[in-house]
């Protein structure tokens, strides 16, 4: 029996205490219920019982996270509880059972996050990327710099031949990696395969002509796991490298089985990721999901980027963006981050500068490239001028100064 | 191409105009870019755009769903939103990204919630509960009257020994139904096929004594779906006849593949499902939510109860009730509905009468089982009592008057 601990970190926040809170929480999360019982022994309790470690007092809040009656201030802290190995296991649906789903449901709190989960190493044993940031570059040839990328616009509406033209621009243009939108999949109007017909030819005839492999990453998700394997099959049979997963709708053990058997490098979309954590004082911080996901064997990560069209500020973006950089067990845990929404190459030197100074990032631009005003093959050079000038230490202005695409993307956008 | 249309109504919250944002939102979940796109022609838009197709106004909030420094009031109005199927297909994971996760993600609103979906004729395709309802009485062998079920206590830490001791001792008492703890599935003090295999037998034994045989549910659940067949494949080789499944926990890829390839009941527990649904403003509805896992399979459906021990009030339990009792499809689709969470028998008058005067459900007992000063015998036997007064009109006081343990228990928690 090993003594290994899991960790968590919980935002507690309630009008009365917050230090019983916490001990509630770890009573319930593993031996309690509402009545005392003949069979509860300490032995029972010492063989797997969580136990509060530590708490870290917070300012109380003025408005409650859950609404409630019960008037403020609301007192809060942080809560770290341990759990026993012997209690948890390895597997990440008995993680999320005991020590994170269940706590969202005690009632006093007016508040609970996860603000991170800390694993021993016996969780190890997850498969992790196949690819990561390593792969990710060894698969499109990149051997240095930024991934320069983009997705196919419209999102939704184009048939399978409208769409190989766009994949033909963007080619064309001279992007590194393009993307099916999240919410492309497998619509009457744009089959999987029908796509995949139509477009991995106009990839294969750019590689042939320029020797450059795009890497196209396809949507493969389905809620049925057979049916997502059936489209991985497809996409790997006819020379595609990549698929776009949408994690939070296949769910845990939708990634976990395409994981085991996958042959493509798997970009992740968590959309659905919002209502878990928009709330500041509810549901899970960034630093704990995505290290479940990167268990379960995400490839590339996309986490937004600064001034994104979304809600989440830059400060969570930056956040988010070294949470996927810090190694789990180690370096091969890392994911390749995906720095999107809203991005033309105006946030290059401000995310490079708040990053780490580091160029292992994938840069993703939609309209950014595609609405450039001098076409798309402008948009793409503007985007690498941007992370020229920021690698370089030169700002915007500076670089567009010899540089007409960027010139004209500061001049639209900037 | 197949006209129907899925459509979804929305609780938007928002300091500006509801309906901007609702057709922000149709927009972005369908064609939508932040700049106009030369591609973006109305062919596109026709093919698949999502229609606001009705506004009815709320009151406004006075305080914000998620926190923002824009002052309030915040108004507030339900949406209906119909996407075409032609965008969709009958994929869960289509619907889910398309038309649920993306959402939350948009900047503006202070609030969102998914209040229902309502589901065109061809998703009808997706399977339900293999057992539901009559199933459930069948291999439980419960024609009529409640089935009245208890659960391992203490929820964790018990060998496989003494869990079989608590098993005989809940078979003994009377109970149809028991089953783990959601939180007890394949810990090293008590792996699951140790646990199939000193409950079993006990469960056969008194089958074989009496010609009842309890329907026990093993927590099979795990991340991974081929653990988890092997996991259910255990259970149904050594003559079990259902499961616990942690839904949010296995995701939906994990309930399709499991319910395709299932000879168990499926007994479902949403922990986690609070932090979709707690806040009032954000999130899912349980009407919304159900429908998904029930098209998956879910044979049982866990819904708490009337006093529950967790945050949920009683009204919403009520909505919930009715929810799982209305046919999606057809009656067929109906998940059995479990009521529990500190439950012992006191709340069954008020559950009955308030539930549609419905004996179709499962009532749940953990500590008001375990815990009854006469023994859990005597538990069972008051719950009993408590729903045979519900049936015939009585009230708990005048049904206890002859009847010991029912008096007891309202002693004890009345």
């Amino acid at each position: 029996m090993s003594d290994e601990m899991i960790r968590v970190t919980y935002r507690i926040e309630c009008p009365g205490s917050v230090e019983a809170m916490a001990e509630k929480i770890a009573s319930d999360q593993s031996t309690g219920t509402f009545t005392a019982l003949p069979g509860e022994t300490d032995a029972v309790r010492k063989r797997c019982a969580a136990r509060v470690e530590r708490i870290m007092p917070l300012e109380p809040a003025a408005y409650p996270g859950f609404p409630t009656d019960v008037p403020g201030p609301y007192n809060r802290a942080d809560a770290v509880i341990a759990f026993p190995i012997e209690a948890i296991g390895t597997d990440i649906a008995a993680l999320m059972t005991v020590a994170i789903g269940g706590v969202f449901a005690a009632s006093g709190l007016t508040g609970v996050r996860v603000m991170d989960i800390d694993l021993p190493p016996s969780w190890a044993c997850h498969p992790g990327p196949q690819f990561g940031i390593a792969g990710s570059r060894r698969l499109m040839g990149v051997a240095e710099g930024p991934m320069i990328a983009s997705i196919i616009k419209p999102s939704l509406g184009l048939t399978p031949e409208e769409t190989a033209e766009v994949v033909a621009e963007l080619c064309a243009a001279g992007v590194d990696f393009i993307k099916d939108d999240e919410k492309m999949m497998n619509p009457g109007y744009a089959p999987l395969e029908a796509r995949v017909d139509a477009i991995m030819p106009v990839i294969e005839a750019h590689a042939q002509k320029t020797g450059k492999r795009v890497m196209y990453a396809f949507g493969i998700s389905s809620a049925d796991p057979d049916r997502m394997m059936r489209n991985h099959d497809y996409v790997a049979a006819h020379g595609g490298n990549a698929a776009v997963v949408n994690i939070n709708s296949i769910g845990h053990g939708g990634m976990s089985f395409l994981r085991k058997r996958s042959q493509l490098c798997l970009h992740a979309h968590r959309n659905g990721w919002d209502i878990l954590t928009r709330h500041p004082a509810l549901g899970l911080e960034f630093r704990a999901y995505q290290k479940i996901w990167r268990l379960l064997g995400v490839d590339q990560f996309q986490i937004n980027g600064i001034a994104a069209k979304y809600w989440e500020p830059d400060d969570s973006f930056v956040k988010s963006f070294h949470d996927v950089m810090t190694p789990i067990f180690s370096e091969a845990d890392r994911p390749l981050p995906v720095v999107c929404s809203g991005q033309w190459g105006g946030q290059a030197v401000e995310t490079f500068e708040r990053t780490g100074r580091t160029l292992d990032l994938m840069y993703l631009g939609g309209g950014g490239i595609h609405g450039h005003p001098m076409g798309a093959t402008a948009g793409v050079r503007a985007i690498r001028q941007a992370w020229d000038a920021a690698a370089a230490g030169l700002s915007l202005d500076e670089m567009a100064r010899d540089h007409p695409e960027l010139r004209a993307s500061l001049d639209k956008w900037g």
